[in-house]
Order: structure tokens, then sequence, then C-alpha cells
């Protein structure tokens, strides 16, 4: 019997009517044969309704009670899910992530899966013909309720196929992987097929389609990734193993991320333990960052990163610790910037794509403030007004 | 350390402003030394609109997942409080049901308690203030989330007391017990101590102040119970051992209940094994009843009972599968009754208690269906537009 794992974000499960319609697209899935598993994702905003709720209460939540009170939003949506289609006669079963053994490690809002009790899942499937597990949640070993943060249940269902050994399909409200956004750049290609390789640059530079550690899961368990539009008819796209991609375009897709920062430290060059401080005190928070590069100067030694603009807080506080140490610290952060990311698996193989790339901005008189590579892509900090600008120039550039 | 639990219900933590309330008032009885337990529900109306919200989904919902759904609505109130009184610098720690290890059996949406985790909630005390145990849900055998049914919360409340062997508080939007319901009787009087026994009578008649299972828990294990209104000055009551109660008046109070209705049961002499199918029958569908009685007549064999109006259809379902057995059933249902009961610990050491009930029906021309008695109860089925008069002539004529 053919087994898939499913999972439906926040926005395709937002009213009960899209409920009830998924509900029915299940039912036809199960009348095949299949064996569903299915992930979802709080109902709508949900989850925004009941962050903005906790402001009346305090002003510094306290993350195990945030944990707690968002993982209510999920369990809301497999019960109605689950009433739907017992309504319809299938034998379906809602689980939370404490019930599906989802076991967690790490900050309680932050958490990364340790562990899945598959061998009670496999036990259900003698009575069940579906199972629904709530997305972005968990259980550390205390017992308390955690959450997955960003992306979250695009990482419990791809665990979930991982810790089953079976395909998992995500379905958002867009149709698939694009060359490139396609609100900047309305004639962006949709691809049928794309590398894990490409797929994971996409999503790590911003492309927004999916998180960096869901491909990430699904490329080191070798899981098939599917990624379509909830409910139509439309092709998506699937993601597949590197070797699996016969032909290969040297560009496969450009990435703006606007949520990102820019951070330039300057600090005297007798400070040593300075880089080692800072790279502890980063991972400790929990802080990811990108497009790291140093250079001396003059004034000392010059770091530059860059960072979610969403964790200016936070970093914030972390200099202000680092200061007590260092005193003579210069940070500057920059949040008028964006990050543009040429990315293509093909990159490696071929020559004459970062000379087009700044060829492409010189002609439109487009500053960049720092570049950084990898094996199959290009990165610039550019001035956020221009970073649409420059996507629709690059796409046309490399013709996709 | 003095050590007690507190239940507040659902108006009592309505919204944020409640909460933080509630919040400060816990805080004052912590910098007293003392440790406390704190039972809630969900938030104001949130169980009805969670429950309303399914129909939009099904007309008969699964019991499991509708168990599911609604641990929601006290998994919310429990993050809140307690991210309100983090903020204030107490150490709480909320509970989910299964968190707290409230194990049930039964059906989903009518779980009985069967044991409580008491060595984690002993542990915790080590590193906290105070413990939010989220009221009326619990888990099954199987790991399912389950609930306690009506009045679910004081339960939790009371049976979390009982297993640490500690006083419990039970806080609504009542000052305590009246000798009557005082939107019937304005004139009622409160009681500031009342027997376990009285008590009983007054939640098994309809009193809705606390339900009788809850009273009868708190009276097995010796738990001091307190009954008052939520911050609030007045003082409420104090439900203690019969033996504690030095005067006695002969009646205390007088209940009605409208939520009930009446169904009479005429059966022929020869259908012997009818009573015995009947109640295993009743006992499975988990329907409870009061006022059994039963004569012989003409007809054949006539029983009467009462029994909780919601519970209507199960009875109806019930009658349906037995008639495929005995088809010369007649079974009639009335839902204009109410039932009135009178209540004192003293009435077995007195007389006259019931004549005086008959001359005042009769004299303002109350006819009444049905009477039973118990050691300190007499109870009367009347018709419901009669109820609110006989309420305030019987406390009249007792001088309540």
């Amino acid at each position: 019997m053919k087994r898939s794992v499913l999972k439906f974000g926040g926005s395709s499960v937002a009213d009960f009517m899209k409920i009830k319609e998924i509900a029915g697209y299940l039912k036809s899935r199960i009348e095949q044969d299949e064996q569903l598993i299915v992930v979802v994702s709080a109902m709508g905003k949900t989850t925004d309704d009941l962050l903005a709720s906790v402001s009346h209460l305090t002003a510094d939540p306290n993350d195990m009670d945030l944990a707690m009170l968002l993982n209510t939003g999920e369990q809301q949506t497999i019960s109605f899910l689950s009433l739907a289609l017992n309504d319809m006669n299938v034998r379906a079963k809602p689980l939370t992530g404490y019930q599906a053994g989802i076991e967690t490690t790490g900050k309680h809002l932050k958490s990364k899966i340790s562990s899945i009790k598959t061998d009670f899942l496999e036990e259900l499937f003698d009575s069940h013909d579906l199972l629904i597990v709530a997305g972005f949640q968990g259980f550390n070993k205390a017992g308390e309720l955690t959450t997955l943060g960003r992306g979250g249940s695009d990482t419990t269902a791809v665990a979930i196929a991982s810790a089953l050994d079976c395909p998992c399909e995500i379905y958002t409200d867009v149709t698939g992987v694009f060359s490139t956004d396609p609100r900047i750049f309305p004639e962006a290609k949709r691809w049928e097929k794309i590398s894990f390789e490409e797929m994971m640059e996409m999503s790590a530079l911003g492309a927004g389609v999916l998180e960096t550690r869901s491909v990430e899961l699904a490329n080191n368990h070798n899981i098939p990734l599917y990624l379509g539009k909830t409910l139509s008819k439309e092709k998506g796209t699937w993601i597949v193993p590197n070797d699996q991609m016969l032909e290969r375009k040297a560009v496969t897709g450009v990435a703006l991320d606007k949520e990102m920062a820019h951070v330039t430290i300057t600090y005297p060059l007798e400070t040593k333990t300075f880089l080692t401080d800072l790279f502890i005190k980063l991972e400790e928070a929990e802080i990811n960052i990108d497009m790291i590069s140093q250079i001396q100067n003059q004034d000392g030694l010059q770091l530059s990163f860059t960072f979610k603009e969403s964790e200016e807080r936070e970093l914030n506080q972390l200099f202000d610790a680092l200061k007590e140490s260092y005193t003579n610290l210069y940070v500057k952060i920059e949040t008028t910037y964006c990050k543009l990311s040429v990315i293509g698996a093909g990159m490696r193989d071929m020559t004459g794509v970062a000379s087009k790339i700044f060829k492409t901005l010189l002609a439109s008189d487009i500053p960049f403030y720092q570049v950084t590579t990898s094996e199959i892509s290009v990165s610039y900090v550019v001035d956020e007004q221009n970073g649409e600008k420059a996507t629709r120039l690059l796409c046309q550039a490399f013709n996709l």
C-alpha cells in the first residue's frame, strides 16, 4: 500500500469550508488505497492572534508558557479536520505532537526534533486509514510542550516522512518552485523538477517557499519532496536527488530576501578572543547568520554578516553584553539592505555567470555592498529599494 | 507551609483583565507563604463557541475529536494565567490534564478521574510557588485526551485536593450557598457553614452551585470545601463534615431544577427481564436518573423517573433499541415539568416538614405529579410554570 505524508499550511485550512474541501480530497486519495499522514498548521492567522493576545498580559512572555499557548492552534485544526473526515466515514485519528511522540531538544520556541515514535504510528495504521498530526509542535525530555519555530510544520511533515521512509507533499498557496518570485517578475518559470542542492540554496537565500531545514532533512534521508498548490489541478515541483537531474541550466533561479539585515563590526587587531566569544554567543542565542566576511584595514579588523531582521533585538542584546568585555567595539546595523542571490547547480561547471551579474548590475547603476559565493550560488547585498529591479534584470539576463 | 487548591470558573477568567486580577490575588496569597494549585476552566464562552463551530463540519461529531478540541480551551487559560503570573515574578507552571497525570476512565466526553500523579506535583513544588492545572480534562489508558463532562473543572479541583489532602476553594460568580436561588427569592439567606450531607442534596437536586460528584468526592476524603465569589471581600460558605454542624435547622434550603425531564414507561407484567435490561442500558449510556418510582395498575407496570433534559436524545435512542425486544412498551417523555426539593439535615429528627409542604402547595393550587423522599430531603415534580412560585412560597413557609 502506498504511503505519503501530506502537509497543509495555515492558509489552506483557514476556514471550515477549506477544511471540508481538504477532507474531501483526502478521502479521494484514501479511496485509491493510499495510507496518509496529514500534517496541518494552525488555521489562518490563529498563531498571530494568539501572540497578539499575549501582549495584554506581559511585555516579556515566558517561552514555556508561549509554546503551550501556541500548541492549541494546531490542536484545534487536527480536531476539526478529524471531525470532518470521520463525518465522511474516513477512519481518521488526530494526534498532537506529544501523542505522535515528536520529541524535541533545544529552546521551547525553537526546538529541533530528536525522535518520532514510528512504532506507534505504524500500529495505528492497523485500525485507521489516515493519521492527522499537529505540525510545528513537540515535547521535550521534561514533558513540556515545545514549538519548532519558523516553518515548523514543514519540518514536522518531512521528519515524519523521513522516519517512515515515504514521500512528502507540501501544499501551500504557491504552485511550486519558480525561477524567482512571480510577484516581482511575472514571467518567472515554474520548474517541474529541481535538485535538492538548488532547492536548499533557494530556501536558504530567502525564496520563502520552504524552510532550509526541511529541504536539508529530506535530502539527508533521500525523501522525494513535492511542492504544490492546495486543491489545484496545476502541477507543482518535485524536488529530487541531485543525480536525477539530467539536464542542467547554469542558473536556475534568483532569490530575493528582504527580511535580512546587515551588520558591520570594527574591532582592534589585538582583541584575539573576540571572534571566538562572538560565535559562541551567537550559537547560544541560536541566531542564524550568513554571508560572513572579514577584512583588515587601518581601523583594525572589520567583520560583516547578514542576519534575520526579526532577530535584531536579540543581536543588540548580544552586542551589549560583548561591549562589557570589549570596550573598543564599533557596531553598525543596517536594516535597509536586502540580499539578492543567483542560484544554479550547473554554475560550478560554467564560467561567465559572475561576470554577467556584475555587468548587469553595473549597467543599471545598482551598487552592492558585499558579495559572497557558494558552490552553486552568488549572493549580493544591495539597497532594499533596488532589490526587485535587480531581480527582474537578472531574470531577463539569464532568461529565467 | 499551608497548601490549598483554588478553582476559578469560566466567567472568572473571561477576559485578560480578569486573568490579571486573579494573578494579582494569587501573588498576594503566595506572599503569605502559601503553596497553591490553581485549577481553571476555559475562558468565558470558549467551550460553547468551540462546540458551535463544530456544526460547520458535522452533525454527529466524534467524541474523541470533540474531547481533543475542547481541551484547547483550558490549555489557553492555563497558558495565559501563567504568562501573567510569571510577569509578576511568581514561579508558576502550567500543566495540562495530561501533564498533571490526570488519568480517566469511561467515555471521552464524560470521563471519571481514576488517578493523579501526586509525586510529580509534589516534586514541582521544589522549584515552583504555584501550579496551574487545566480543569475539565484528562487522558485515558490509550493516551487519548478526554473531558470530565458537566462541572468537570470542580471535579478536577476537588480530586487534586483529595489526592494532596488539602482544602479546596471554589470561586464562581455566586457568593456562596443560599437557602434557595436568590434570583427566585431575593430574601434568600446565605449560609456561612453547611454540612456535606446537605450540600450533596442541594447539588443533586439542582441547586446548580456545585456538581454532586465534587461534593461527594470532598466528603469521601474529608476535604474542607469553600464556595466563594471571585475576588470578593464578602464571605462565602464553608462546607464541613456533618459532625461539625452544631446547630441544625430542620430545613436548610429549597432547590429548583428546571433542567430535568420526566419519563413514564408502561409495560406488561410478564416482561420480567425489562427492568434489568433498562438499567444495564442506562448504565452503559451513562445516563443519570433520579426519583425512580414504580406502581402496578390495570395496564401493567408503570415506572417513572427523572433525567437531565440534555440527555433526552440519548434516552430516546435507548428506548428505540429496547422497543426492538419489548414491543409492548409505552414510553411518555415530559419536558415541561421541573423538580422542587426541600432539604435539611435536621429533617429526619423532626416532624411536620412534609405536611407543611403539602399544605403550602395545596393552599396555592399547585399540583404535583410525583414525590420521593430521602433521609434529608423531599422532592416534588411540578409544572415548570409553577416552579419559581412554589420555591418562594416554601421559602416563606420555612422562614429561609
